[in-house]
């Protein structure tokens, strides 16, 4: 069986690719595993250091707005997808034609090649808990309708909806996976109104000052890399019937405020690391974190076996322990 | 100022002509009616006779799965546009491409248009309550989610998705009224799977035997022609104030079920009309509208100012009204 991964050089999608890779094998029928044969890789970007000389990796370095990118790649063999490329919040508010373009049209390609070129292979799409918005109840459960307000929660939004027809229709079998807030990210701080919660930690362990943009008080729903990438290879492992017709499920995560983040910085690293952090609250960050939901009963997630971390600590030591595997692999961050 | 209509050759389309080009003006602003100039009406099928004469009436016969139909004619004159042109729910299930093209693809580019082309129009988009389906509550309030079970239902869903977004973005003032099944269609049945709720008055009344494809507990939510091209005018004229940052809504109707429509008929028209009416349940029909849901508590619709028809008798007697209007005009039914 081959498997592709679109934004497979991105954070997570990397992390997926390595995980597949280690696994060698994906679950998709009752008869057990299946070996996977080809691996392939598609994104805009140049693919990670650490698995392009893998001989079951197939890179494809290729732009999802075109018209043309998908509809080659796709054969009866691709047997599982990881929809995980995108054009970013912030990126789609600035650059309007581009997420319609990437995120609209590029996922609305995909699902046209995996039904014209494919044999209904498992689609799992990454989605958002940015496709909340607006008036939204002090916890969101499964019943929460999604009312985005921004570009990108909208074009998520519509990526559900297409992935469920597609489904509906036995084009594929679709799974769409709503994510928390990733963290911690490597790298540096980015244009992303989200970037702090990865900053204050990331920052102060690296040895840098950090200045927080949004109050102590400010609360997010996060969940961690190994969680997320666990979180999607589950998705496409579950059996259709545990799905049903909702082809939809927002992912456990757990939350925290900054405060607690800190807290726990200190807890596990020490003060002289967590006193790196300054507040200084930035009003155009803060408006528009303000609008994101933060507290969920993700009954629907917990019932099909996805799993939140239990704490923000073991989020924190899960980062200290794979940046330091990553320093000692010599792999180049993303 | 100038108005688009797409759809202007449909049953309601050339209804909403009508009674534009009976007014003459919108108001669009706080100072007052503006005159109609040239109402372009957009469809793929010929224009109907009854204001193809009219000199303020440019008729454009042309697909809207085509990608340059509405990009020519839109100007910064066009003020406000009715896209009210879709392929309908049957016909969408049948031919999953022609959906994709038109309800999809013809929406995203007549908002386009819209964007480039036109000064922030006000736009009113048919939605339709076809949007609903799956597990629903037993009275659909304003909090639903959309989960639509039909390739009609999840494009409806995107156009308001994407209006919503279009309006947020200032590319255009976008106004969603989700339209109940509107009864009673003229002419002969057609491929919308709601078909059945006109035709089971309809064919009586023409002096022909009807055999209804579903039950006759079936219940449907249900409103007139009139009141839906009063309720999309009234959509157009509403200052945004009202709409807010919600953009959709749900149009008031009544509930019924083909029980009380023959009833209804009996009792208007007699046993004579009434008797020509059996039933033989098609599962392909069943099917579909078996997901729809039948009762609403449409509360910020009615605070917005929407009227529900009084009763489905009036329904009846509007149809037999409006008909012997036509018959006597002479004008081509659609």
């Amino acid at each position: 069986m081959d498997v592709l991964v679109t934004g497979g050089s991105g954070f997570i999608g990397k992390r997926v690719v390595a995980k597949l890779l280690e696994r060698g094998t994906v679950t998709t029928h009752d008869n057990g595993p299946a070996d996977i044969d080809t691996l392939i890789v598609v994104d805009v970007a140049p693919p990670a250091d650490a698995f392009a000389g893998d001989p079951r990796v197939r890179c494809v370095q290729a732009d999802f707005a075109l018209p043309d990118t998908f509809a080659p790649l796709m054969t009866p063999k691709v047997g599982v997808v990881f929809h995980l490329g995108a054009a970013v919040s912030g990126e789609c508010e600035q650059d309007f034609d581009l997420g319609l373009q990437v995120n609209l049209m590029g996922t609305l390609r995909l699902l046209e090649a995996c039904r014209h070129g494919a044999d209904q292979p498992r689609l799992v799409f990454a989605s958002s808990v940015a496709a909340y918005g607006g008036e939204l109840p002090d916890v969101i459960s499964d019943d929460t309708p999604l009312t985005p307000q921004t570009s990108y929660g909208t074009q998520k939004c519509i990526g559900e909806l297409l992935t469920k027809d597609y489904s509906r229709k036995g084009f594929l079998d679709g799974r769409c996976v709503r994510l928390p807030t990733v963290i911690v990210r490597p790298g540096r701080p980015n244009q992303a109104a989200s970037s702090f919660a990865s900053a204050v930690i990331r920052e102060p362990l690296q040895g840098e000052q950090y200045t927080c943009p949004v109050p102590p008080d400010t609360a997010m729903y996060v969940l961690s890399p190994r969680r997320a990438v666990e979180a999607l290879v589950h998705a496409a492992e579950l059996p259709a019937a545990a799905w049903g017709t909702n082809r939809s499920v927002c992912l456990p995560g757990i939350t925290v405020t900054v405060r607690e983040l800190v807290d726990a910085l200190r807890n596990v690293a020490g003060d002289a690391i967590a006193d790196r952090i300054r507040f200084q609250p930035d009003r155009f960050i803060e408006q528009i974190v303000h609008g994101w939901p933060a507290r969920f009963a993700p009954k629907r997630g917990l019932s099909m076996g996805f799993q939140a971390d239990d704490s923000i600590r073991e989020i924190i030591q899960a980062f200290i322990e794979d940046e330091s595997q990553e320093s000692s692999n010599g792999a180049q961050r993303i």
